[in-house]
């Protein structure tokens, strides 16, 4: 008789990974190069080691080197609330009637309630190897800020979070989670930086947005001593950190003999998309298998599925190195009715390159069919998941319907990403029914296309 | 070379424990019993079955069946969320620089944020499988409804939840996590019953309290068909419901070989307290141990510390049935500037029995300085911590701070309950430093102790 498989699968410590696993190693076809503004060649470790710590550049930079050690230290600090559980989500499966397996990844254990506190751990670790006494970040929707006030606390490190102004108005239990830790926070745009300055100058009214928090984080990093930028998602080395949640979840798969047909993960900057897949799309480009990887976005912010496939600036202000990467254009801000986070204009040039090819599938839902899938899942699986998150359990509700369909017994695995205890607003907004949606009219793209700049690399046809 | 203690210490799902263990099977001097209060006769399951689910009626009046076997249906459910990890708090044990070891019992991964939830799914399952179609309950500060709101969406059970009027208004995020979960919320007191009638008559602009919405509660489930009354605490079928909370502890600690010598847990009305040390408690009645055990309450709700142990209410219209314990009087309101739970008049029977006998040990600890532990406890440890765990936290640092200056290795093991996440307001009133303490006075105590009817149970000599 097989192995009964638990509710809740877990590896034990001395079992959890000790390396990170490079996807970009794998790829014959390496994602494009960050390039530098100004003279557009490829961006050097010089060129970006006045923003970043100099470990998160090398990393950044690593094309080819597969598996990259979790240094000791950070080692001690996962263990605190890692390996996360993996979750067979019997009950979900049962009231779907599907033949198919439902796993998922359970990220939202941690204060920060999600996967977040995976890169920013890596990333405060590194600053005080480096001898660095503070930080600078941005936050929109809460997760990431939280996050590194949490590893800036434990880590001794001093930091400073732009918040988008009007989530810290939306949230004010997030900017008080972010204070308790320690962090100073500075609602965004603010007069403490020139961009944010210009901005205000330009629209007094405004309630900030996550590209113009960027700008002044990275501003405050740069003219501050001892002093760098750490950045929660769309870069490599965050997809780097990222990957010890498919590490997790491919070493007990394995232990239970488990493999997975669908992997989902929603995508806003890609982090926990590319940590999630990234060994199982290793294996897939290697021809080991044929698992199938699904992106899942709001339909208000739709990166993957109407953006275009362009170098772009990661901020508003137009200050970041660029990146090659489907993006809406950094002047692009989702409706105000758009919920939680997933909202930013591009997607990591990893996924980016994936998706270009061929090998990652790509979808778009709807805000109020996520939370329907959300407090469906909630009443079920008994965690109440975050709207990001939520966008995955809708792809796998689908996922596992169409299975009934057809009869196939697929395994699907999600990334349940995070928890939505900071988001009640929107719950409140979805139970009393005055939740609507918002998908960009083709005209609202254009407007945001126009900000992408107009270089020879984006002339280019697509190689 | 011994076996180095992981940092996060698991139960495989197959070594849970399949009973729930009844301490007052072994205790020789067993707490009084439970009266009638218009016969002040020992209550019936006659007497109880109109309020209570049948089983539980049973387990409440049960005092020597040692071990009760956790329903199978049960089961399942506590596999979604349990077993609960047990912590080594090595990171703070470094930091106190204490020769100590600190392990924690963490129970608030689940969504509703704590240990209720072990009994809100035991209540839920009876009711079920008793072909009720209706629980009523009531909340402080909302740990309780959100468990019973989550069992109930499960178990396919309508709910209503009587609220603390002034804990809806200050906390909306878990007025509107229960409401995402299905349940009815009334802040009470209320217009939907005669006795929140009268209080309003009384008194309109109350916030209400505990003892209030229990009233209301009761009221409501006696004259609803189909439909009982659950509560999260006090009772002692509670409370042998989150003796899930110890089993897993024990079997855990004899795995890992590990001897408790202190034991510490917050009390309110005493459910967690009491399922986390009742198997150790055993140990001890025994003679087999000479672990420690330490209650920790808040100053300014002060039952064991400085209440009476006398027959009391439980609820402030006076409609319970009589309880003997450590009890400030129906009547007795905790301070406005009080925050989060462990706000009840009364202390659960067999914990008084046990404190009045001299097994147990109580102290009180002034709101600031749980607070300060508390975030001592999250920088370190990264769990922000519930207002009501804290009180056990404080205890646990200043047991191993006491080890630091005897030097002596002792074992300390304390319940983290919850997380602080619907508590931000109380962490902004700390991090804004406008929280302040309440002890009160002596003729503030006399007022409650005035509301303790006034019967020959109370008159009689200490047994």
């Amino acid at each position: 008789m097989a192995q009964k498989i638990p509710t809740r699968l877990y590896l034990a410590e001395d079992e959890m990974p000790k390396n990170w696993y490079n996807l970009r190693a794998d790829m014959k076809d390496k994602p494009d190069p960050i390039l530098h503004p100004g003279t557009l060649a490829p961006a050097t470790a010089a060129d970006l080691e006045p923003v970043f710590c100099k470990e998160t550049v090398k990393q950044e930079l690593d094309q080819t080197t597969r598996l990259i050690p979790i240094p000791e230290g950070l080692q001690q600090f996962y263990k605190a609330y890692r390996p996360s559980a993996l979750i067979r989500a019997y009950f979900l499966e049962k009231e779907l009637g599907t033949p198919a397996e439902i796993y998922y990844k359970f990220e939202g254990t941690n204060t920060s309630g999600s996967h977040k506190l995976n890169s920013a751990a890596a990333q405060a670790y590194y600053a005080k190897e480096e001898g660095l006494t503070t930080l600078t970040t941005e936050t929109g929707a809460g997760q990431w800020g939280s996050a590194m006030a949490m590893a800036c606390a434990f880590y001794g490190l001093k930091l400073i979070v732009y918040m988008v102004k009007v989530s810290s108005q939306q949230k004010p239990y997030r900017k008080a989670l972010i204070e308790t830790y320690g962090a100073r926070l500075i609602p965004s745009p603010s007069d403490t930086t020139e961009s944010g300055c210009a901005i205000l100058a330009a629209n007094p009214q405004t309630g900030g947005s996550l590209g113009c928090a960027i700008s002044e984080a990275i501003e405050t990093a740069v003219k501050t001593g001892q002093c760098r930028y750490v950045l929660g998602s769309v870069l490599n080395h965050v997809l780097l950190h990222q990957s010890i949640i498919g590490q997790e979840v491919k070493a007990t798969f394995e232990k239970y003999n488990i493999k997975p047909d669908i992997i989902i993960g929603c995508a806003g900057g890609g982090s926990n998309l590319g940590g999630l897949i990234a060994p199982f799309m290793g294996e897939k480009l290697s021809g080991a298998s044929q698992t199938r990887f699904i992106a899942v976005e709001p339909a208000s912010c739709p990166s993957f599925t109407r953006g275009r496939f362009a170098y772009d600036f990661g901020d508003t202000a137009k200050t970041t190195p660029l990146l090659r990467m489907y993006t809406l254009g950094s002047g692009f801000i989702p409706s105000a009715n758009h919920a939680g986070g997933l909202r930013y204009h591009g997607m990591n040039s990893t996924l980016s390159k994936l998706y270009h090819d061929g090998h990652l599938e790509a979808r778009s839902a709807l805000q109020t069919d996520v939370f329907d899938a959300a407090v469906r899942f909630a009443k079920l699986e008994g965690i109440l998941p975050a709207p990001e998150s939520s966008h995955a359990i809708l792809a796998a509700i689908d996922e596992a319907l169409e299975c009934k369909r057809t009869g196939e017994k697929k395994t699907i695995l999600f990334g349940l990403t995070g928890t939505g205890y900071f988001d009640m607003t929107a719950y409140m907004a979805y139970n009393e029914k005055t939740m609507t949606d918002h998908v960009p009219s083709d005209e609202e793209l254009e407007k945001g296309f126009a900000s992408i700049p107009d270089i020879p690399q984006n002339k280019k046809p697509l190689p």
